[in-house]
């Protein structure tokens, strides 16, 4: 079983072009597309939703391809975490958040000259050329360590959120992605809601840089307040999220990934 | 067999997960996306495709998604359809039109709790957490019984369309959907077109409240009209439709779904 | 194993439809989605992107539909190439440069009035009545002159590329495809590339009829140039093309498919 995750878009004939690879590589594999909209170029945001969407999914080969840096100095890797899954992806961080969730990298090796990979390498389309079948390989039962030169997994690249906590009784969060309805993502997850004092049903202060003080309601779902009122809520991944009914909350609050967000309960 | 149909759209991972689901619990289960561009909660536009889609694929367990009360009072349903076809999602009638195509609903039950959701199940995503379990252990050979609650099949929410008649020597036909290109579908199939007096490469006169009286030409495809006229068609599902070549029909007629289309020979 | 290319984009139903006459007809046909992101009605396009993608493609039945005359007099059409590989779709050029690149046409169908279409056949959705369930009538192993009529592989319609050549001491090409981020394909293949003095990393002369002459740089990859600079670079299916780093080549010069570029050292 294969998972495949890029910011190739569907337009493009990129996504179906290594479905052909692997397909002839490993013609039994089956792939599950988790999704090809990553916003291009956004490492991070590809990271998240990989980790998110894992826990979804089938154990097996996850392959990643959100690659700003193709053709240029970043190693292309493939590793496996500590509950057995195995990645394939370039070396940018966009597979370390699921890694971590998955007990961190047991294994790794550089995929870049691996003897699997389709030759002439063309230097804007790895996913093609090497991650592809690289991934087809492990599907069908090719050793890890066969695929490249082992390299250290301590050295691979690892993405660092910021991390919330409490400042002067307020819960102080950052923003980790900005949807495209302009909901934000906080850094809270619901196992580490810390007690700031915050009740489903009360309103909320939230206070940021730009924009001062606003008032929110800390509910369940959209549906719990008025078009145009700003909420907290947990998400389906049940991290804290702050939207705005029928509005972009992060077009009215002026903020964007990496800023920060202190809540307090008012 | 699965098919699968949502107004999920395929930029974020919604869809991704919901296979991932799927393949989880149900790993030999093959999934068809029917479509995932059903416009957003237009559950009207997704129970019109459902149907006519539903006719080309073969039959299994049929989800469908399109949800604009997720997490507020409406039921989560499985139902066996006389000819044997069974259905999975929101009780609000996306799936009723096929139903009723299909020998309307003969076991019905309720999975909102059902034993097979996963927990916790977010407010705002049953997609994931109820309806692609539960579809999967159907296609894994789950008896409909034992995923919830039976409940009356009399008691599911029905779609009613509006019904084409004759009224003075016209065709009082209505606006049920309007496509991406303004094209605007009938609620007149092939088998009921009722005698009128429409001959086919014959003038008709169309007449709406906002517009008053056009001309259009009654003619077999696009081809067979100039840029800028209007006409009368039966579309790939064999229901009348009303479209302009090169343009956009409810522009030109201002006309929306619900509205009255009066049709009559010129 | 099926591929199956159009420019139906994903919005519709209509991919999902045919995928469901396929697996209606041959369960265990398994089909991999090339795109369906192809400008709608540009027939040279597809049949790039076919070409391109076919190589990266596990061999069997090919189906391809860009049909902008579809229910007018064009044929449609399931053949053989060369190589063994099988293609339907319609007989507007769409399959034409992938078939030729396969050792051309050796036994060719009309399947118009196949006897595996579907009745009635929908003036508009051939795709669905004739292509798909030829389609999987091939996958299935229904010989391909059982499907329709024989006819003279040499009439089918093919699409004739511009030629690049050398004059004057300058290499004409000429823009065979335009992508999204206004790069500019060229009709010059890598094995191809003549003898004009082109060296990687020195600076070129390139010369258009509306814009004059302009300098980029014959480079790798986008990576080795400024943004807003000029540069050649061979694409990942190694032809030539031209773009602007973050910008769009295309707009800039003036250029459009089928434009002649003058290429030369500088």
């Amino acid at each position: 079983m294969i998972t495949f995750l890029s910011d190739y878009g569907l337009q493009d004939e990129f996504v179906g072009v290594c479905h052909g690879v692997i397909a002839t590589i490993c013609p039994d594999a089956r792939v599950i597309d988790i999704s090809h909209g990553i916003p291009r170029h956004d490492v991070q945001a590809g990271a998240l939703v990989l980790r998110a969407a894992l826990g979804y999914m089938p154990a097996g080969v996850h392959l990643a391809v959100v690659d700003p840096d193709v053709g240029a100095e970043r190693r292309a890797v493939a590793f496996r975490a500590g509950n057995g899954r195995l990645f394939v992806g370039p070396d940018n961080g966009v597979m370390s958040l699921a890694a971590q969730s998955g007990g961190g990298v047991t294994e790794a090796v550089d995929i870049a000259r691996s003897r699997f990979r389709l030759e002439p390498v063309a230097a804007t389309f790895h996913g093609r050329d090497i991650f592809a079948p690289v991934t087809a390989r492990l599907a069908c039962g090719e050793p890890l360590a066969s695929l490249g030169e082992p390299c250290d997994p301590g050295e691979l690249v690892r993405i660092e959120l910021p991390r919330a906590h409490i400042e002067d009784g307020a819960l102080v969060a950052h923003v980790i992605h900005v949807d495209r309805f302009g909901n934000l993502q906080l850094d809270v997850e619901h196992e580490e809601l810390p007690e700031v004092g915050l009740r489903l049903g009360r309103s909320v202060e939230l206070r940021s840089r730009s924009t001062g003080t606003s008032r929110a309601h800390y509910v369940r779902t959209f549906a719990d307040v008025h078009p145009g009122e700003l909420l907290l809520y947990e998400d389906s991944y049940r991290r804290l999220a702050v939207a705005e009914s029928h509005g972009d909350a992060a077009r009215r609050l002026l903020l964007g990934a990496g800023d920060e967000l202190r809540i307090r309960p008012s």
